[in-house]
């Protein structure tokens, strides 16, 4: 089995969320920028974690999520991301390979604990993020398992690893590897102060590696510098064979060289935490990708993975996707 | 703030929950009792880790759940129970100090970890739990804050802590603290097992200490060795003031020396959980009783309280308590 293929491989920050609620003043006071995600050190975390409510810990990471996903959707699929051995590297080793998911990465055995994401949860239902990166600073190169990348039909990786230096490394390492083996490169946006963070080197990284790329209207007019969605859109065709930009609420927009096609957001009772829309919208649109599925029938399995995700608490599906998406 | 007046004081076994979905196949193939809670030690609990699916952590223990649910409900309140100093005990500590529960009982700096219960809802759902107690059996009558016990109403200890042999003596320590200063004591039988494993040291125990008695269908008939509800009732009248007898989806039944209270169940539109919903009964019961409320409002609270926490994963209440029953 070991050898078997796969459909997706992800590489991102491997993360456990502390998920709570708040009030937008909780965010006002903490000085928090609502929706957005905000690397913290240690100090900050333990400063943050002391004044918020109580919480639910689950695993998470951006990648992680969209992985998991692809697994309960049925898919074949593999991870690669650092953690500690601590007991929160614990938790997050078992549940994505109790999901189904290699994760051959080995535990740090020194150096700082695993990563952990302070998710502030307003009643609005949107995710306010606060990310101590612990382990996943030290992801390098030697972390990219050749024959794991070779094996999978696409490499997905997440835009936050280029927050810890190192990873940059690892990412493009990746990229050429996938590509020598005749693979596909999908690379995901993340947060718009992330592309500010790093956006020279996102377009460059796009021009010279990425087939497909997802973000959302934020992300990609800050990649361009654009206000207007329109414009962003075309820019995105000429450096892009296939991307996918979600609008939330109004749904999401294939974008290929040929064509533009509108996919509209699969209905949802309640909203509950807006948390891994994204990262689901990616693990519908590669499942249905990496099974032969055209555009369309990929955006539906997109939409209907992050209608699942965002009606209840937390990043990783509490139905097997397969079940949802038969229901639906 | 810290010599004002409480209303509740929970004793119990600080437990983190790991709560994940398992279907019939799996709890028989373990060799689980479904909807009962077994003792484990930290082998069997690794191993049952090893197999289970991916979980979601978050503080638990019967008391715990209790107290924070009186917490949520805008009642004062105090926990005393055992946990070590490493991450799953500063879990348990944040979450129920930020749900405003004063928690004085220190962590143990050496010996067993936090305790963990693996708990396995299956898709009825119900919940199969699996504890191993960890630091928990280390809680001895030095852990019993005298002056906490005689500023609350109402000292609540669950029957669970007569399994870590220490905490028997704590357990009849702070009831006798608690009437030596005019408070009164309440008990919950936990779970039938519980009440097999411990029947004649709680037989005397409610003769000698307990005012108020929490308990299920079950479990009341386990005490007295009956299967006819009927004739428990009227044995619980004879060894105790006052008892609420919890019967799933039938409601409750408030006894007395002098009336039967028949309270029906709070509507919930899709049961997700059941973990919790005998320790939320308690919360709403407990309030009312120290808010000077008739015991059919107690009961009604106390059905509204186990509603909500029936209707999402997890034992700690996702809305406010107080909003809920407001909206209710």
């Amino acid at each position: 089995m070991a050898t078997a293929s796969l459909d997706v491989v992800g590489i991102g920050n491997a993360i456990v969320d502390i998920i709570a609620h708040a009030d937008d003043g909780f965010l006002a006071a903490a000085g928090m920028v609502k929706g957005s995600m905000t690397l913290i050190d240690e100090a900050r975390a333990d400063e943050i974690y002391g004044k918020m409510g109580p919480g639910i810990e689950m695993s998470g990471g951006s990648a992680g999520n969209t992985i998991a996903g692809i697994a309960s959707l049925g898919g074949r699929a593999g991870y690669i991301g650092k953690i500690r051995n601590d007991v929160l590297g614990k938790v997050f080793r078992h549940d994505i390979t109790s999901a189904g998911v290699e994760f051959p990465t080995p535990s740090a055995i020194d150096g700082p604990a695993t990563a952990r994401s302070m998710i502030l949860v307003t009643p609005d239902a949107q995710r306010t993020m606060n990310t101590f990166l612990g382990a996943c600073v030290n992801l390098g190169p030697e972390d990219i398992d050749q024959a794991l990348i070779e094996r999978a039909q696409v490499t997905y990786m997440e835009g936050y690893l280029y927050d810890p230096p190192l990873a940059q490394e690892a990412f493009r390492h990746a990229a050429r590897l996938a590509h020598a083996a005749g693979r596909k490169v999908s690379l995901s946006l993340s947060d718009s102060f992330c592309v500010q963070r790093h956006r020279e080197a996102f377009l460059q990284l796009i021009d010279t590696h990425i087939d497909v790329l997802f973000g959302n209207e934020a992300e990609i007019t800050a990649l361009f510098e654009t206000q207007d969605f329109k414009s962003a859109t075309e820019r995105l065709r000429a450096v892009c064979d296939l991307a996918a930009v979600t609008r939330g609420a109004a749904g999401s927009v294939i974008v290929t060289k040929e064509q533009i096609i509108e996919v509209p957001a699969a209905p949802v009772s309640r909203i509950i935490d807006t948390t891994g829309a994204g990262d689901l919208y990616a693990s519908g649109f590669l499942y249905g990708m990496t099974h032969g599925k055209p555009f369309a029938e990929c955006g539906r399995l997109a939409s209907l993975a992050a209608a699942e995700i965002i009606s209840h608490y937390g990043a990783r599906p509490e139905t097997p996707l397969a079940d949802y998406v038969r229901a639906a």
